[in-house]
């Protein structure tokens, strides 16, 4: 059930980003949220920045969800208490929460957290044009060895299911709708060579009914949406070239 | 209240690891558990490797946790399950576990995953012999740019009492001591440096704090507590030369 108090997303304007798995629950649920990202960018920036500084309490990057007298970070952090409100989890502190939030942040690794350092190895704080070769290197073991693991990892999830967990949509099925998504965009080749494979159809089965879901297809229609770009979701097509793998 | 059940923890053997954060909780706490990773080697690893083939719920890496019927993955989601039923959290579902979450999770970037870039950060299934460059440029953006933030991040959540949440000792601080102790294992000359900056006292007083609880020292000074070798915090002089810095 909603609480009445107001939601209000802190995210950096014009990417999708961490903040989108964040906005996705909020859309399926259909509940009203603020999103300082929406509005023009230079005050969009401010929100992020004043709320850092701001330190009660220190926070360290957004997103940062508020609501009522709540502020919170950490992506998973923000999940795990939005989604018993919304719907898309059972109550906290029931055996089922812990095991979602194990599934959440095992899809948060892999499709979110070791997507942004395939561009991002080295040096966090850098641009990607100073680390290209090891962006290479990185993105090579995470098309090959990683990416394959996780998506392995859904798919036998998903085996007793049509669901990540408990029969019924829940946010962990977001969370991997927007991580396919993402390395999709990302790694368009690779992700087609994936599927393809016929290995992990049970995923991408579960990344096409999400998106047909109703408010979601809305959402994706909508100018709400914000189309990749230098976010965690970067597309670089030498990253994912493979004619000197084949040599090798 | 402890519960009645058994606690089983199954991790690797021969290394602390992700596994000594969980440790940590039972050691403070007083609470018998098994410890999968105190018996030979090989069955140690048995344990870890048909524990992950077992698939039921699939499990992508340790540390595991099982409880009762509860099974579970990912170190901040078995420390949430275990800090309110070991006093060491508020109660599930109170705004307060999702405050302590937040940092936790902020804790194990920075002084767990982060670290453990440093020395893998191309190549996450090979040797560390085969990406010493590329580790050396990772280890010199972590010592200058990330472990300074996540210092003053803690030092930030420290100037308004003696532990990082709620007036009291908790899970996070265990997880800050495990943190910084790692740390100064693998980088003890820039952990020095920070130490005599006095940027961080209250953080590096915290650590001592924790180091003389009665139950923690005990834990320390036993056999149980495995020292340092290969696994996420790993010393590795080169990683922490300063020469070259200063001529750039």
């Amino acid at each position: 059930m909603p609480s009445s108090s107001e939601y209000r997303l802190i995210y950096w304007p014009g990417i999708p980003g961490r903040g989108e798995l964040i906005r996705l629950l909020f859309e399926e649920a259909g509940v009203a949220y603020t999103d300082t990202a929406k509005g023009p960018p230079d005050d969009a920036v401010a929100a992020v920045t004043s709320r850092l500084d701001d330190n009660t309490p220190p926070l360290l990057a957004p997103p940062i969800l508020q609501h009522g007298s709540v502020t919170l970070s950490q992506t998973a952090n923000i999940l795990l208490y939005l989604a018993p409100r919304l719907g898309l989890a059972p109550a906290a502190g029931d055996d089922g929460m812990y095991h979602l939030n194990g599934i959440v942040l095992t899809l948060l690794d892999g499709f979110v957290n070791e997507v942004h350092e395939t561009h991002h190895p080295v040096a966090t704080m850098d641009y990607y044009e100073s680390q290209k070769p090891e962006a290479r290197r990185r993105s090579k073991a995470y098309r090959q060895e990683r990416l394959p693991k996780f998506l392995a990892y859904a798919q036998e999830l998903l085996t007793t299911g049509d669901w990540l967990y408990g029969g019924e949509l829940s946010y962990a099925d977001l969370v991997l709708f927007q991580g396919i998504d993402g390395s999709s965009y990302a790694f368009p080749k690779t992700m087609k060579k994936m599927k393809d494979s016929n290995r992990y159809n049970d995923v991408f089965r579960l990344y096409e009914a999400v998106k047909q879901r109703p408010r979601i297809k809305a959402y994706l229609d909508s100018r709400r949406r914000a189309p990749y770009s230098t976010g965690i979701w970067r597309h670089y097509p030498e990253l994912e070239e493979e004619e000197e793998e084949e040599e090798e």
